[in-house]
């Protein structure tokens, strides 16, 4: 099979673009790990800051890979949910992931 | 199995940092593909600058990623070869093709 390098490297950039930026792969991770509430995600993530993770939700809602859902008891409970477009992203975290074990030592060493 | 999520995270923020920013990957598809001269490899990504291009081979030379020889006769001739390690990045830049095909709409509608 032919490889079309030019349409390859588009749909890669494409796929960079919407990764875009440190947080938004460890978010859809933690999110596809279970955690649903505000609280749990930004505890499942180290570092990341409320400011950010509260962006990237709002980002993630507005691009449709994340369903937010207010059940209006008292007090008020907010459930984050992926989407399945979301769970699409599944293959290449996995695929970080194992990268990232593999080579733990050399990074740390670099 | 049982997954360890912290170490998953962290495995994942390894390789989210090792790839940094918007042209490590494109730059080492290209590489991979074949390209050898800085020409070469600059023409095959559009959008990318004379200088963004340089200053990433000069840090994925330091990391390792990329071997660059310099063929000293006249006119003088510098070629960049992808290291074993630069082509451990295969799986996940083809998962990252596949998703950008796959959601090419998508993409381009939101």
């Amino acid at each position: 099979m032919k490889r079309n390098q030019a349409d390859e490297l588009m749909a890669l950039q494409d796929t960079l673009y919407f990764i875009g930026g440190k947080w938004r792969i460890p978010v859809i991770n933690s999110l596809c790990n279970g955690n649903r509430r505000f609280r749990e995600i930004e505890r499942s993530i180290p570092g990341i800051t409320t400011r950010m993770l509260s962006k990237e939700l709002k980002d993630m809602e507005m691009n449709k890979l994340v369903k937010r859902t207010v059940y209006p008891d008292s007090p008020v409970l907010v459930e984050y949910e992926p989407t399945e477009y979301c769970r699409t992203f599944g293959s290449i975290i996995l695929e970080m992931i194992k990268w990232g074990k593999a080579h733990r030592r050399v990074v740390t060493q670099s």
